[in-house]
Formats: structure tokens, sequence, C-alpha cells
């Protein structure tokens, strides 16, 4: 077919531009630039952005319509420019699991070694939870901060968790809005290039990258995982970034809590000290990688987290965001205990069915609109490895709604499993790439 | 991610839908059915049905989806039933070419062997012309019946070639404007589904498809063009109607004219015992197939185009449809001849050249709400395998508006060649599949 004039004497024809990337051509940097452009001036409809999205699920992008397409999406919005401060600045990411509260004691601690970490986090949606819905569970804090106010903090203390303003890729915003009602969310330079462009124009200098792995994870396989870090780290670089994916283990649940105030008393008991081994281990690996990738590694993490020196800065940042430190975080209105029925070796426990769990329990949502509960979730009184007896509590589940017992109790039917030999012993940390 | 709970309690998600195609899953019926329901219903968004489109451009639908998907399409409108006329009925499609005018004088031929023919045609969008904007070249002649009107001309003329009502297949309606703008349309499934579901809407008994292949043919190889052929053999054969395809040459333009009156003239000259040899012998062709699909093959289509009785009921057809068969037909205001520089014998001319020329000299429209100039189009002098002389008119151009010869020209450019030995014969008729 004859391919029909351009109307408004645009460049390109979207159609022809769908078209190629289904023959698997490649995109000039113009028609990429075009593209999001034309997308964000709603001259692209949503229909063909979704058949395009689709295109690359299926075609991918190349190397360098990936740089370029990250670039485009940061192009879209303004970039944060921390060159003024006294300090250099390091941003971490993690991909999302179950139980996964890393960012709560890791932001602080990295501050405590003098390092500015503008951690700019989102809500939860589906089963993984968000730094946002934890930290809101402390009364009075509150997650949006003027570019002003963050920058005085991050000058003053260090340490800023916050949600990011409306200015900051509003491309990814509008696309990821669409992939997520179109089934183009599984496509490795589309997550890539979404969380890429987000952590770039944050404008902190360097960027450690945790990519889980697992059930509870988005990538179910090392294999994808590798791949999507290496398309991050690749990206990071690309755009002047010092990047560095760890891949972790998310097949079974991070530490003992999942669920927005159970996490958080979990991160204290990190800040103070304590807190599950795990948790500890992949908060001071995370730290040691930051820390290096700024060339400010003269600090032990693991001493400033023993110390309490990061429990300081934790308690300046939750007050510097109106958040009461002090105050007593929620408690569900209603337990219900699951209780062993046999004896023996705990052998597995599934981080995605922990997670859909907390969420029937109300600790996610399934709609943006929707809020959480803050108490909800579930918390659990033993990892794999450990010996159980018959009878023993194995996990707690919380909710102020009761009737949502049952459908959690579903979601965890026959997620663990016990036996009389030790399971094998799985590292937390995979690989490291960089 | 956990899967959001359905709104509406409607019995499946589309996202999911979605997905499952993307890892080449099958869709039962039920979720066939529903899929069209919600998309009429715009309870499924446009850009999920694109992405829909779009994965199913890359994983196919199984024989048994597209049956149900066909079936779904047809469902969504009404479907027309002849069985109370007194003669058999049956039906043409072509996927269509340049200067395929056989639609014109086939429908009479037809009917003058006794046998009903309810063409319901299209307007041309590109370079491949359309059947209803041939015709509307004829003074008075409108291509809008009612339901009622067509019935009483199928019954005394037995020749229709009108406009679709708006009640036929408009899942077809609504789903191909979207292909249209989301690069989709190249997919043999859903063209097969397209075509197929308004033809067994349309409620003849039988069909004959004539699937083109070649530059002027939207498949290019006979590979696809078998294939497509094919698949719509298949469709008609589930649903019960006596269904077989023909594959035809593409590869240069068929008769001797591209554009709507010119059409219209060669048709009539065809009608009158003359016009071009290889408009006769597809006109007979398919003639044939068509009257021995409902078994009426004691006629000769051939002899009834000599004697002039396909004349008479083709006057009849027009005058029923309010058009003048003796009316002057519109004629360019200017006219352009093309001259071969040199002499010998005419190897080649490309279908879509010629067809893009007619379409930029007006013939053809860029956008459906676009007019068509009716005496726009190229007359072709030669075609391939004469011998012609330096200086000899190779082509004459037709238009009302002068300024568009240059683009005509610029399509022609390496369009045509002439050498010395005679070109290899070209058959007309490539395939037949039943």
């Amino acid at each position: 077919m004859v391919t029909a004039p351009s109307p408004s004497h645009a460049p390109f024809n979207v159609v022809d531009l769908i078209r190629m990337k289904c023959d698997k051509g490649e995109l000039s940097d113009a028609q990429i630039d075009w593209l999001f452009d034309a997308y964000m001036a709603d001259e692209i409809a949503d229909e063909q952005m979704a058949a395009f999205a689709m295109a690359v699920r299926f075609c991918g992008l190349s190397r360098r319509e990936l740089d370029r397409w990250t670039r485009a999406m940061i192009n879209s919005g303004e970039r944060l420019d921390f060159s003024g401060l006294s300090k250099p600045t390091v941003d971490k990411h993690s991909t999302g699991g179950v139980g996964d509260k890393i960012t709560l004691p890791l932001v602080p601690l990295v501050a405590a070694c003098g390092v500015a970490v503008p951690q700019l986090s989102g809500r939860g949606l589906g089963h993984t939870g968000g730094t946002l819905d934890k930290l809101e569970s402390i009364p009075g804090w509150r997650a949006s901060l003027t570019n002003e106010e963050m920058m005085r903090q991050l000058e003053e203390i260090g340490a800023v968790i916050c949600a990011p303003g409306a200015g900051l890729v509003p491309a990814d915003k509008k696309l990821y809005a669409l992939r997520d009602v179109t089934g183009t969310v599984e496509s490795i330079p589309l997550i890539a290039s979404s969380i890429m462009s987000k952590k770039i124009a944050e404008g902190a200098s360097a960027l450690v990258l945790d990519v889980k792995v697992g059930s509870g994870a988005f990538m179910k396989t090392s294999d994808s995982a590798r791949e999507l870090a290496r398309t991050m780290v690749e990206l990071g670089q690309a755009e002047g970034v010092t990047t560095v994916a760890l891949l972790t283990d998310m097949s079974i649940p991070l530490g003992l809590t999942a669920g927005n105030a159970l996490e958080v008393m979990e991160s204290i008991e990190v800040l103070a000290g304590g807190g599950p081994p795990d948790v500890v281990e992949l908060t001071v690996a995370l730290a040691r990688e930051m820390l290096v990738a700024v060339g400010q590694d003269d600090h032990d993490p693991a001493e400033l987290l023993a110390s309490g020196a990061a429990m300081d800065v934790w308690r300046s940042m939750i007050k510097a965001q109106g958040g009461d430190p002090d105050a007593k975080l929620p408690v569900a209105r209603e337990t219900h205990v699951i209780i062993t029925e046999q004896g023996g070796v705990l052998q597995s426990l599934d981080a995605l069915a922990v997670g859909e769990a907390a969420w029937r329990l109300g600790a996610g949502r399934a709609r943006k609109e929707h809020a959480v509960q803050p108490a909800a979730g579930v918390q659990l009184h033993a990892k794999p490895g450990a010996r159980v007896r018959a009878g023993q509590p194995l996990m707690t589940l919380h909710t102020d709604t009761p009737e949502r017992f049952e459908m959690a109790r579903e979601a965890l039917a026959g997620a663990y499993s016990i036996g009389d030999a030790a399971p094998p012993e799985r590292p937390l940390i995979l690989d490291r790439i960089d």
C-alpha cells in the first residue's frame, strides 16, 4: 500500500516506524527523538505507541537505539543537578522483591559515611511493596519534597528518600502506564530504559543496582536478570554515570517481614545493630559498592551500622520530612498464626507466595488509586535451614480486615516444605556486573 | 507481578490474554468471544486491542482460534439471508490490484447465467482503487441500497454492486481502522478474518477469491499469497460456504487502464465483446469458477459476454441504482503522454508504479474522507511483450490538476524497460486452491 502523506508536516510517519521495527529495522536517532516528542505532544496515539512497544517486545532495540531511547525519555523532563553539593552523590535501585526494605537502613548508612544519597522511590503495585508506602507508616512522614528542600536535606543530613517530582521523566510515567495495561511490561530494553531514565535524570554521579532473581522477583531466571543488569550498566555508563549491579537471590523473602510498618520495624532493628543476617549482609554489601563507586571507601559500613551512626542519620532524615522517629508504629487489629504440622528442617519458603499473601492482607494495592494498610503483612518466624518442631508458629499474618486471612492462607498453600536434611546453601549475592 | 482483580466482574483480564498470546498460548472460544464483546462495548481500549493485534502479527492464531475469531467478528453484526431468493447466490472477492476492474463485467456476466451476485464492495485507499469509486464515475449511480432494495434487485436483475450496510461486521470496521494506524495490517490471519467475516456475513452460498500476487498486490510473494488463499478457503469451508481461490498475477497492471472512469470505459468494452485479452480471460475464468461453485455450469460465460447478454444485465443493474448507462463518462481536463525514447520490446511494466501514478494523479485517496477525481488515471498503450518504436506513446496520464503530472512521472521512473528479446511468458492465473 502507498503510505498516505503525513499530516501536519511531521518528519516521520509513525505507522512506517512501527512497520520498520516489526521487520527488525533500526530507527535513527532523529526518528527516536521524534517518536517521544510526538507521543508527549499527543500526536502519536496510545494505540500506536502500544503497537510500537509490542513490536519492541518481540524485536528488541539495538544498543544504539536503546541509548537514544533512554536519552529521549530523560529529555522529556528536567534533570536534577547536584554539582552544587559539597559531597559526592550516589544512588541505589532495586528491581523489587518481597521483604526488600534494604533502602531504609542503606540510605542513612551511606550518608553516615559522608556521601549524599538522593533516593527517589516509588509506591508498590502488586506483590513487591514500595519504599514510600513503608515510610508512610511512620506518623507524620511525608514523601513529597520540593527540589530546594531535597537539596538542603542532602547538604545537611546527606540522606533523602522521597517521591520524584512530576517534572522528572514524564515520558516514562506516560509510557509505563500504557505498558502496564497493554502486556508490554515484559521487555528487557523497555524495563532497562524505564529504570535508567529515571535514575540518570535524578542526577547522582554513581549508581548501584540490586537486580533480583527468583520467584519473588520480576526476573525469574538468572539469565534474564543478568541480561537486564548488563543492559542497565551499559546504559548508565553511556550516560557517564558510574554504574555497577549485584545479582541477588529473591527465591525466598528478605529478612523476616513483608509489609509496610513491619518492614520499618525490622529496618530499625538493623539500624540498631541487630536484625536478620541477610538484611544486614545485603545492606552492607550495597553500601560498600556505593562507597567504592564514588571513591569514598575509607569507612567500614558494618562498623557504622554497629556504632549507631547510621541510626542517628535515620532519625534526622525522618524528622526532616515531618516524621516522628519515636512514634509508635501502627499495629494490625487482627493476627493469625500459621503453625507447622510436622517437625524437621524448613526446606523452602516461596518469596512470591509470601509477597502475594502480604498483598492480599492489605499491604499492597491492586490499583494505583487504592490505599494500603500500613500494619498489614506477613511476619516470618523461621527461614529455610531452620529446625522447627510440630506445632511451632511458622508465620504470623497481620491485617485490619480479618476476612482477608482466608485469601492469604490460599496464597501460602504449598509455599513451604519441611524435610529431614538441611537444604542446599543459597548465597544471597549471586554475581556482580560492572 | 500479581494481576489485579478484573474490574466490573469481567470473566477475563485483557492484559492476561495479551500476555498469553505473546507467549504463543491459545485463547479459548469463550476468551475470543469475550475479547470482541468487550472491545465492541469499549471495555477493552484501543491501545489494548492494538497490542493484541501486534501480538497476533508475531504469534499468529491457530486454526481453531482463527475460526472462532472470524465467527466472533461475524456475530458482532447482522448476517444477510438470501434463502428467500428463487436462485442460488455466489460472490467474488479480490484482494486488490492495479487496474482490477474485473468485478464490473463479472457481476452482470454471472447474473446473465441465472445466478444472483450480491457484491458488496469497498472504496479505494492507497494505490489499488475501489469498485464503488469506479462506478460512482457513472452519472447518477448510487452505492447505497437498503436490504429490501438489494433483495428486489437480486431477484429481478440478479446483479448488485453496492456498499455494505453499517450493520455488517461492525467489529471489522472498528478493528480495521485500528490496524490501519498501528502497523498491524500485515498479518495473514487478521487479513483473512477481515475479508472472510464480511463475505460470510454477506450471506452468499458460494465464494470465489481472486488472490493477487506481485508488486501491485498486497501479497508480494506467491508463498504468502498461497498461504492467505488457503487460510481463507479453510475459513469459508468451516462456515459452510463453498469457497475456492485463484492465485493471479499482479506484477503488471490488469488491462490497459488504472483510474475510475477509465476502468468503467474498459469494462464496457469487455461487456461489448471486446476489451483487453487479460481482462476478458480473468473475467471468464472467475465466472466459470462461480458457476461451478453453485452447480450452474451449463452456460458458457465467454458466449454470454460475446452475445451481449451480460451487457443487458449491466445496463439494468446501473439503471436500477440510479445511473445512466448511456451518459458520457467524465473526461480529465488535462492529459500528458509519455513517449518511449528507444525502440524494442517492452520487457516489464511495474504494477505498483502504475498504481501509485494513478493515485498521485487523483484516482485514489490518501485519507478516507478525501474525494477522488473520477477522470484521473493512467491509460497504457502497450503491455509487456509488445514491440514499440522510439517516439511512440507508451502511456497517457489523465488528471484535472496538471501540477500532479510531475509526481506521477516520478512514480513511474524506472517502472518499465525496453529490450530486444521477448520477455518470458507470464501466465495470468498461477494456481487454484479449493
